[in-house]
Formats: structure tokens, sequence, C-alpha cells
């Protein structure tokens, strides 16, 4: 980055504390009202209508629920930013003035709410777009503002694709996106090559006969090849992975039976792979395939097993040229509380659009965490017990300045491309 | 049996055609009205109403809904005939006209059903009881007709022993019970000694840790826990029990986790246990607490394991001098329709009431199956498809000839003792 | 059996004290000079000598070193005695003055010994022909009396069959043997029916492809592929045969590797099975192929696994009609000492003979141990520590009463056919 | 490196031509004549004798056969450089003139082979100590030739410590070693930070109880619980260690039982961990301690099992600053041919020296295998059936370009500290 280049970023955000107030609200009406992965209506039009008050070109209803806004400044760099609309099937438990009002109901209707952030990474994203809207005589090209449905299956990037997102707006020079989760607040991460772990989830039904459970003769036990099959597949990264590739395969679920005196008809296992190089993911997942079937066969099962992918979700690698150029602007505005992230084996489906879209492209994350109790919890070694994550009912990142690090980071980081381009680097 | 105690047979069982429409009313009426175990309130009330009617001094709410009739006629032996009042948990699915009433709701109440037919067994033993109160002249000594709550967990005779059972009614002689199934219907089958399994449920809840299911190094998976819990119990079977001592381990119902993506923090096993005799029974619920708490502590499990006996139930055993009595008496009676019978892995828990009142017993089956069906089966090789066991929801007893062999093989084993005791042998 | 049959019984065995010394010599001489299956040649050679000396016809070398000698004696019954030739390759630790002197050396021939008792049963038989030799006129018929090689791996019995020997002997009325075993010496125990398992040996080599240890990931790790195996053949006796019906399966061996740091290239399992009913050894052996190969599958074996039968032993089900004849001339002449055994999971291949001659048959036991020792264990309770059995290096029969009962028995069974036909039942 | 420096590199290596035959012999002599670890007696006088002739001052028998020899030639640094003495119980197969003698007996005495490479690296470091020896005006310092015996069971270079190796020769500045694989020769590669891997060997016995294989009843199955262990430990690197942590856990043999109808009284595991990180080493033996104890308790062995390190290799950890100046010397010299290795699974006990003497140190791999034909193995996918690696009965480096570049290498390496102090760095 010029000097030129990073000296439009103060322009931009001088007006951050006029809008401070705004985020927050904006933060707290989504937090409020969270929707569930394709079904983000509400926050899909609330969003869709603030850009176009800000003179964004707005197109809605892309793979579902999905918006973008353009807004073209001159010649000069596209830049995509993208956030997430969807929330967590997950009964909020912070206790929170603002918390959700989806609350379920019994035997009806499911709870709701934004346990990953997703409502943090949409109120930065309307705020570091509505001051680039309001500040267009200091840069330059086109802002391209994604908010795309159902990341957390990791569908819904492909769905946007796959609905002609390619044609709906100008191909992008880059294509950035950020997360929040339980560092401190004001930490700002990044790093090149390999960042997120590819995941896939899997379902598998295995078919066995049904028996009274005094009888085991005259059944096939789907609760012996259950387990025989969770033995078998620790085999997999244990003997089939070199050590220095890794792999983790968890079976979160498992579920035969009703009672105990009836041998059941089938047993459900749900299985999550996470995996850092597609060939060692494509190896996982065959050898999950191998495994099932012939241990079903052991077992003589009457049915093939069932395998169905549930969800799917690519590697995130930074672009190396993009990650440093962002670094850079980081380091810049931020100074020590920007560093280099360790890679993670959480997965987030942003890569499907750069991919598809043929853009270079990196991904950082941010702090939300109250910085003096992740200090304290830190001093008494209690951060795993006392620091909720994401996805936990009482994730609950703290307002500031969580919100206004977000906001900053993506206004530096899209200036990085969108400065004047007589004088950009 | 002598030929005199014999003659008596007749004379009672004259009356049957009388009652036979009477019988099957109310079969069909507790059939339509089932009630689950130690709620059988409409159930106990209206069998209590029928047996003062005929005479019996009654006794209710023994044991919570056990109901007790007592019929003294004369010196003479004391036969304590025994039924059940329970359903089960189960939504009928036969299409009958009479079928449940209770088809439970939606978050609401649950399903009822007479799928292992005590209804059958009220129903006969109501008849016998009308039968036998009314031909006073033709028999002697005191009959107690007894209906208990709550078989199908095996708590429901422990309840009416403990609640001073015998204190209220005179010490039987002999206790006799009937139980019908899936042979044609007519066939009575008996035999002496070993007779039904004695059963045991366990709960077992494996603790593990939880956590984010790409870091299992953080958690105490319970799945994997579980999974060798379950392939380790395979070993009582198959390496701590003689071949020749017959024994079953049944994990019935495995749980642990909701989605793919955590780990839980614990997993929970349902477990039956068949034994057929007291010390292999003693050793393989301490195989299983020994081999659970074992596999715990390989995977460094921070809380230890919960071991629940959530039912328990006797070994039948029949008295041999008492069996060789019904068996004769049957052999007289039914013809070749009577036989002698495999012994059974299904339960039941009749025998805590004979031995808390420390008198012999014995129990024996009855066919419910319409003959012509079970025969074609039989010629088609789809016996176990097509005819419907106990605890199906499909369970459906053909009313005749099953209640009449009922009424008739209660009256006769009963007169084997109450025959006048001047002739008696 | 007739008196008259039964009267002829004492009129032979009034030779017996006689012979007891030569009996106690042939003993002590074949166990000082144990040979292995189908290697008995000077074994063979002297019982040959022995009978032909008596008046036998004999022939020799039937089925490798089996031995037959026949003695026609007028018209009657033909009754086949059959004895078994071969020791077994165990180094003797009884420290007896005529204990084996094959000891085997370094590196060497291999040690052998009677550990089975089948010297015991060769002096018998040899003592009993002697007798009825000996007393001609007493009885009427004619008796076989057959040796053959080989019964410890299940071979002999049909190498004599597949030799002709059905060609070469007279076809017999009824076949008898014996066995010694770790009673109290002087008891004689029998049972009709299903008297002992069925038994069958499997070696079976698992391929899996060997590497560096410290690279699972080039390897088909043969040792995981072995332990899944092992536990998978645990859930046979568990979920696939009824509790009623009996069944074993060990592993008896496994091994796998020389050192620590390299994955091998192959395991060997070797595998026996007991079971008591035919089609329930046919599940438990197509069980083992199923999962043996399943498991190769879910590992991606390289190679088919070997699955090899070693042995394979016959039912032995004792014939209803000849078991009670011999059961009744045992109560007869032993009283007391006479019992009824229990079945028992050791084989023998005795019947593949009777078998393949169409004769029926039947197969007995008589305790070998000191009676004193033999109470005083079980006294302490330390039968099991205390009291050596079959097959093990301290195995050794009490001279007397054993030899005596072991002739006794076989000329008191064999003369409940042989008694004079003209007064025969 | 400083341009002096390197310019003194050319004038050692000038005499390599005039010594490169004597290396060859040498290499040739110590192939035929390998001796197993800690009886290298005829391999360390040869070595002893020959730096005695070229005027090191040389002490012999340090940790059973370890031998020193001490170069001192005027002030500056002291460069230790160590090979290894030991061979491998394997008999050779690569069918080459100058192959083992050491072939073994039947029963006698046992097989060896240099098939790790040790007589390169004797050979390649006599020819630098030879050349170094007579060059002493082109360098300034004190050279310490080590050779350690036993490397194979990481217990030699313990064994030279504990026998005060720190007292018999000055301290070292560096300390340096080689290891030469199946990489084609010519290359050379090195890396700063973690290099090769922990490994611990653990013989573990598990205790059962034997019986005949019909009573499994009466017996505590050693086969099974082996088979139970091997399945936990699986567990250990699937779940108990992070995906980035990299572990391997094998089980190289696994031995119990003789037959296949006898219950073994225990069975034999052979377990070998490869770490790169000393808490993950000791998370690792915890774990397999307390699976190993936990899974003895669920079969009720009735004693503890054996739990044996045999052997126990430190990381290898290379200096940053002694690997730079080493990677720089090696730039420098071989061009192209120098690289920057893997981290590697194979371990060494190399470290223990210079931790013991508190030296920094680093550790190079040099290639072995015939470049055209590793090329060629290369084009068709067959690098791993056609070139055998070390400990391979077919492992045999080509003498040349091998030899040449492993003198180069140490002499290269060498005289980065050894140049002239007035004109070294």
């Amino acid at each position: 980055m010029s000097d030129e280049a990073a000296s439009t970023v103060p322009d931009v955000l001088a007006g951050l504390s006029g809008i401070r107030s705004d985020v927050e609200d904006w933060y707290r009406d989504l937090h409020s009202h969270p929707e569930l992965g394709f079904g983000e209506r509400r926050t899909s039009s609330l969003l869709a209508e603030h850009l176009r008050g800000w003179g964004f070109s707005v197109t809605g209803g892309i793979g579902g629920t999905g918006v973008v806004g353009v807004l073209a400044n001159g010649d000069g760099h596209v830049v995509l930013l993208r956030a997430e609309l969807d929330a967590l099937p997950i009964r909020e438990q912070t206790g929170l003035a603002y918390a959700s009002r989806v609350t379920g109901s019994e035997g009806g209707t499911q709870a709701a709410m934004h346990a990953c952030g997703h409502d943090v990474h949409m109120a930065c994203l309307l705020g570091a777009a509505r001051l680039l809207a309001q500040t267009p005589d200091v840069w330059q090209g086109t802002l391209v503002v994604l908010f795309q449905p159902s990341e957390e299956n990791g569908a819904g990037a492909r769905a946007m694709v796959a609905d002609g997102l390619a044609e709906l707006i100008p191909r992008p020079d880059v294509a950035l996106a950020q997360h929040v989760f339980h560092a401190p607040a004001s930490y700002v991460g990044i790093r090149p090559g390999l960042f997120l772990a590819a995941a896939d989830t899997l379902r598998v039904v295995l078919h066995g006969r049904g028996a009274h459970g005094s009888q085991p003769e005259a059944a096939v036990d789907p609760v012996v090849l259950a387990a025989m099959v969770v033995l078998r597949l620790q085999t997999i990264v244990a003997r089939e992975i070199a050590a220095a590739d890794r792999a983790v395969v968890t079976v979160g679920s498992i579920r035969a039976g009703e009672g105990a005196n009836i041998i059941p008809d089938a047993a459900e296992l749900l299985i999550n792979v996470w995996t850092f190089d597609e060939d060692v993911r494509t190896r996982v997942i065959e050898a999950i395939g191998r495994m099932v079937r012939a241990e079903c066969q052991a077992s003589r099962a009457p049915r093939e097993p069932e395998i169905e992918r549930l969800s799917s979700f690519p590697l995130t690698v930074n672009d190396s040229e993009v990650t440093e150029r962002v670094a850079a602007a980081f380091g810049w505005h931020f100074g020590d509380a920007a560093g280099t992230a360790d890679s993670l084996t959480p997965s987030d489906d942003f890569s499907d659009i750069p991919r598809a879209l043929g853009a270079p492209s990196t991904f950082w994350v941010i702090g939300g965490t109250d910085p003096d109790a992740y200090a304290a919890a830190e001093r008494a070694g209690t951060v795993a017990q006392d620091i909720p994550v994401n996805h936990s009912p009482r994730f609950a990142p703290v307002l500031q300045p969580t919100l206004d690090t977000g906001v900053r980071a993506l206004v530096t980081a899209a200036l990085a491309w969108l400065a004047p381009v007589t004088r950009s680097s």
C-alpha cells in the first residue's frame, strides 16, 4: 500500500463517529430477529432497503434470499465485500435485552439465534457501505456489497453462484470477508495461504433387521454394527492419513432404538470431517464409504447403507498477494492489534464465491470478546470454560470495540484497492 | 388328578356358552380402553365391580391399582389365579373396530394399546371367576382372583407384595397364571421347571466432555466410548458365560449428540439382559458394571458412569408337582391341543407373587392366532413376517377360540385343587 | 440285556486277574513310546502282532497306520471296538518312571506324549480282545478290533474310511468306543443323544501391506485388521446364534510382526469352533468367512484373506437304543459307579467310522484320576488347579482301577451283543 | 560463511581423488563385516587404528564400544563429527559381491547387515578425517571424530554420555552428523528446527488366564483383550491429539497363543510411538498406559499388565544458527543438489550427545540411490516398490556419488567452523 492509498482511510473513517449508533442499532435489531438459512426474508429486505437508500444498485432474491448492492464510482478496481444472512437453530441463553425473539415453541416453531456472529458481519458491512457511499470523492472504482444466505450448511454461496451471480455484478478484482470469534475485541488477524479447513458433513443410515431383544439370532443388530463403524472410522486418521496431513473425523451423533428390549431396524450416524488438503479430503470421504459398506457386509445387513452428504465447505486459502496487501494495510491502520492468525478448523463457504468469479480473495478474523473478561479468564486459566465461543447459546460479542473494528477493517482493506487510480500502487 | 376331580370340570364349564358373549364384550371393552402401568384406574374399577357383583370379597388399590377378589366356598384348598391390568405405550395399527381409543396426540398424551394380551388374560379370568362363582355346589375351597398392575416394567407384582398382599388374602396352596402368544388358538402349553427367563433392564449414561467436533483433543468423546462399551459387552456372552448357560445381552438403544460437528457431553445406552440362572444373571450384571467403568477409565471420562436398573423380572420356574397336576388336567380336558411348551426368553413378574406368599406355582401359555392363518404362513414359510407377535402394533388375537380356551384352561387348572375335598386326590 | 446275556460277562472277566500285569505292561510300554499322528508305526506293528498271536485276522496300513483285527466266532452280531494310536506333540512333565522317551531336541525332533489317554484306550482294548479271544465258548458272533491313526487332528478315522475300511471288515451291528478323562477312576459315564461337540479348526491369514511403522498411510495395517476381526468374531456367539444353541468361537492364536517399528505384511489367526448342531456349525463357519472377508475390504486389503480348515471333528451323537443297552449293562455290572455323563465340548472323530459303515454306535467315558486325590481337591475347591486334564503335560491316569475299568467296560458292552445267539435278547 | 572460509574447502577436498578408492574399500569391508549393537568390536578397533595412524588422539571402549579421536590443530573452534557403528539383525538379500558375511545359522548365530547405512557414515567420516588430517595448514581448531555404538535401539549415544564422554573430549562448539537415505545420490538436504521425530518403543504384556478353548468362561482371554487394546490405541491419534500435532502410534507386533484350541495365558504387543513435541510425547505414552491398564480391568485380568520402554529416541531439532551456516556452505559447495529437507518420522539418538555436551548441533541427509534408477521409478510411479529403503534387506546405496557426497558434506560443514581463525566469520 502506498502512502497515498493509506491516506484515504482516515478520510472515509472520519464519518464513523457519526454512524456509530446506527451501526449498533442495526446490530441489535438483526440480533433480535434472526432467521434460519434460506428463510432470511426480513433480513434481506431490510439490508436491500438500506443499500438502495445510499445509492447502491441492488438485486435481491439471488440463490433464494441473497442480496447484492453495487456502487459504481468511476474507473478503478472492483472490490467485493461479503457477509452472511443466516442464524442458527439455537435457543439463546445470553439474557441480553436485545436477545433473540425467536425462542421457538414446544412442538411448533424452531428457536433461532445469531450465535455465529453473522449479525456483526452484516452490521459492519452496512457501516462500511454507508461510509464509502458518503465519501465518493476520496475513492474510486466499484464497490460490490454481497449478503449471502445459508452459510451454516455450506450451501448459500453455491446457491448464489448457481443462480447466476456472475452475470449480475461486475467481475471483482478482489473479494474480501471477515469473521468475528472469541478473541479480545480490537484484535484483527489474517494469514496468507491455508486458513480454514474444508468441512464435510455426512449422514449415514445403517440398516439392520429388528427383532425382540432376546432373539438376536433373528436380527441384524444395527447397534453393534454402528459400534463397529465408529471404531473403524478411528483408523482413518490413525492409520490412513499421514501424520503430517491434518484431518479430523468426528461422529457427532449416534442414534438407534427406542427401548432396551427391542433390537431396532437401523442406526443413524452424523459424521463431520475436517481436512486441509483436497487429496486428503477425497481419501477420507472415500474411506468412510468403504468402511461403512464393508461393516454392513460383515453384519450381513439386509440393505445397503445410506450415505448422504449434508453439507460441504471448501478450503479457505488466502491469496498470497491479496493477503499481503491487506495485512500491510491492517498493520498501518491497527498497529499492534493486527497479527498473523493461526489456521483454524472451522470452515466457511466464502471461497465458493471468489472461486466462481475468478477473483483472488482473502478472509480475516476479528475479536469479539470483552478484553478485560478475556484477560481475567486467561489469568485464571479458565478461557475454555468462561469465554463463550461461536455456536454457544451464550455467544455474545461486546458491541464495542467489536463493531468499530469490523467497520474499520472492511474500509481499510477495501481502500487498498479503491484508492484513486491515479495515485494507487 | 383323579377321575372324580376331572368330572367336576364339565359341570362348571357347562355355563360357558351362556357367558361367551359377555366375555367377548369384556375383552373388546378392555381392548378399547387400555391404561398404562400404575394408571389402570378405569380397568381396576370395572373388574372390582364385576367381582363384587358375583359375590367376591374385593380389595382394591393394592400396590397402586391392584385388585384382589376372594370367594370362600367351604373347606379346601386356596387357589390364586392372576392376570395383569396394564397396556403398552404403543399406537395400535390393527384397524380393528374395537381398536384402542387411546391414540395419543402430538406433544400431548401418550398412545396406549393392549399389545401384550393382558386384555385376554383379564377377560378370561373374569369368565372363569363368573363360572366358578355360579357353580358353588360342584367345587369346594377358596378362589382368589388377583389383577396386578404394571407387569410390563416388572414392578407391579412387587408393588402388591410390598403393599401387604400377604395380609389381605388367605395363603394360597397354589398360584396359577397364563399368557396368550402367537401360537394357533386352542393350543395350551406348559412345562415343568425353568419356563421364562429372568430379565433386567439397565440404563447406562457415559459421561464424556463435549467440544467442537474439530477439536477432539479438548473432548472426551462419548460416542467412541459408547462404541467401545457396546463391543466390550459382546464379550460377556461370547467369552464369560459357558456355552451351556444361556444368556442374552442386548443394547436396544444408543443415543448421543444432536449434530455432526459437536462432540456431545454424554451417551446413553439402554441394555436388556436375559438369563436362565441366578448365578449367571449376577455374573452378567456385574460384568456390565465392570466393563462400563473400565472403558470410562480408558477414555479418561471426567465423571463416573451412571448405571441404573430400570426393571428386573424374576425367573419363572414352574413347580414340578403343581405343573404335573395341571398338565394332567390339560391332557384330560384338551387332548392333543395340550402340549409341552419350550422355555422362552420373554419374562414375567408373576413369580414374585407366589414367592412372596410361599405358594408353589405354575404358568402356562395359550395360542391366540387364527389357526388357518398360522397354517398358511407355516406352509409359505412366512410365520416370522406374517404373524404379529406380542408387543407388535398389529398384535390381534382372534376372539375365538382364544377366549374360550383361556377360560377353560383357568377353570380346569383351578379345579385340580378345588374339587370337593372329600373326593380330591 | 437279558439275564442270560449278563451272565456271560463274569465268565469272560474271570480271566482279568490273569492278564492284569500284561495290560499294565502294555500301557507303560505304549506310554513310553508315543508316536505322532500318521507316524504310529511301532505302535501299530506291536498291536498287530498281539492280535495275530491271539487268533485275530489282522489288516494293517489302513489309512496310513490303521490296524483292524477280526475274530469270527460263529453266527451272531458283529461288534466293532475302537481305540486310537496317536500321541500329542507335548513334552511330558509327569516325572513318571515310564514317562515318554520322546523328549525332542532343540531344533531337531519333536517331543511327543500320550497326554490324551490313547495309551489307556489301546491297553484296555488289547485286554478286552485277549479276554474275549480266550473265552470263545461263552460268546458268539464276530469281534472287530480297530485301532485308528491320527485322532488328534480329526483326520485318522476319515483316512481309514477313505482307504476302503468297509471292504476289509464285516459290516458291524454296533460300534463302540471309550475315552478316559479326569473323573475319579472306576467311574463310567454314558448318555444317549448328543454327547460331544463338533469341532473345526481354521487358519486365517489376513494380508495387509507392510511399511515403516511411522508411515501407516503407506501401509494396510494387518494388526489393526486382525483386532477388528477378533472383535467381529465375538458377535457370532453374542448376536448370531440363539441363546439355546450352544457354540464357542475361540481365537487361540494371533501372530503378526516381528518388531515394534515395522508394520508387517500379514497377520495369522488360528480359530477353533465348537458346536452342537450341524446347522449352527454351518452358520458359524459361514459367518467367520463373511466377517473375515468384509473386514479385509474395510481395511482395503490388497489380497483376499486365506481361510483354511485345518481339522474338522464330527458331532458325537449316541444312538438311543444302543446306548440304552450299554447303559443297562453298565448299571448291572458297575452299579453306582456307572452314571449319566454330561455332554462335553471336547470332540472325537470316532463317529466318522460308524457313519461310514452304517452302524449305530455309542461312546462312553471312564475316570482316570486317583479317587482320593480327586476327593481331596474337591474338598479344597482346587480341582481346576490340582487335577491335570487331558492335553496337560502332567496328565497321568492312575494305572488302577483305570485299566481294569476300561477292560471291563469294553467286555461288558461288547457282550450285550455277543451273548450266544440262541439266548440273546 | 565468508568467502575466505569457503575458499578453504577446495584446498581440503583436493585430496579426495587420492583417497577415493580407500574410502570405497573401507566401505566394502565394513559392509561385509557388520556387527550388532554394543558388539561392534572389530569395527571400532579398525576405526581406532586408522585414526591413530593419521595422528588422532584416540580413546576407545566408551559406552561399550564407542570410539573418539581428537585432532588438535591450533586455536579455534571445536567441531564434533559423529557416525554410528552398529548394524541390524537382518539377513542381507542384495546379492552384492561385498554383501554381509554374517548370514546367521538355524538355531545358532544371528544374521547381521548394515541395512541402515551406518557403513556409509563411517566410511565418509574416515574419509573426511583423513582429508582434514593431511591438510593441517589450511584449517585451524580441533576436530573431534566420534563413532557411537548401538544407535538402532537408541541406547548408544546415552551410553557414551553416561560413560563420561564429556570428560574425554574438549567441549565442542558445534556437533554435526549425517544420514544416508533413499533419495538420489548427490542430493544433500537440511532444515532448521524440528527435523526428526522422537521415537519410543514399548513392550506390553497383557496377562489373561489360559483354559481349554471350549471353556472361555474359565479363562480371561488375552487375545480378545489384545484386540480391544489395539483398537483403543487407535483413538489416541484419532481423538486425543490435535490434528496439528503430528503423532503416530503403531502396534508393530502382536503375539499370543500357540494353537487354535487353547486360550493362552498372555499376549504381547510391541508398540512404537513417533512424536514431534515433548508434551505430545508425554501425553501419548501416558494414554497408552491408561488404556492398557483399563482394558485389563475391563477383562478382569488376574495380573497387572507389564509395560516396558525398550528404547527411546530424542527429538532431533536442528539449531537455527548452526543450520543456517551449514546450509549456506552446502549451497555454495553443492549448488542445486543442496535443498531443504522435509521433517521425517525416522528417529536418531544423535541429539543425546550435543545435548549432554551443551553444544548446538545440526543433522542432514544425503541421497544414496542410483539417480537413473530413481528417475525411472519416478516416471513409472513405482518408487515405493522399486527403491529399497533403510532397513530393507535389499538396501544398497550406490558407492558413487554417495561416498564422495558424504565426505564432501562433512568437510564442507566442518570447515564452516574450522577455517583459519584470523579469517573466519
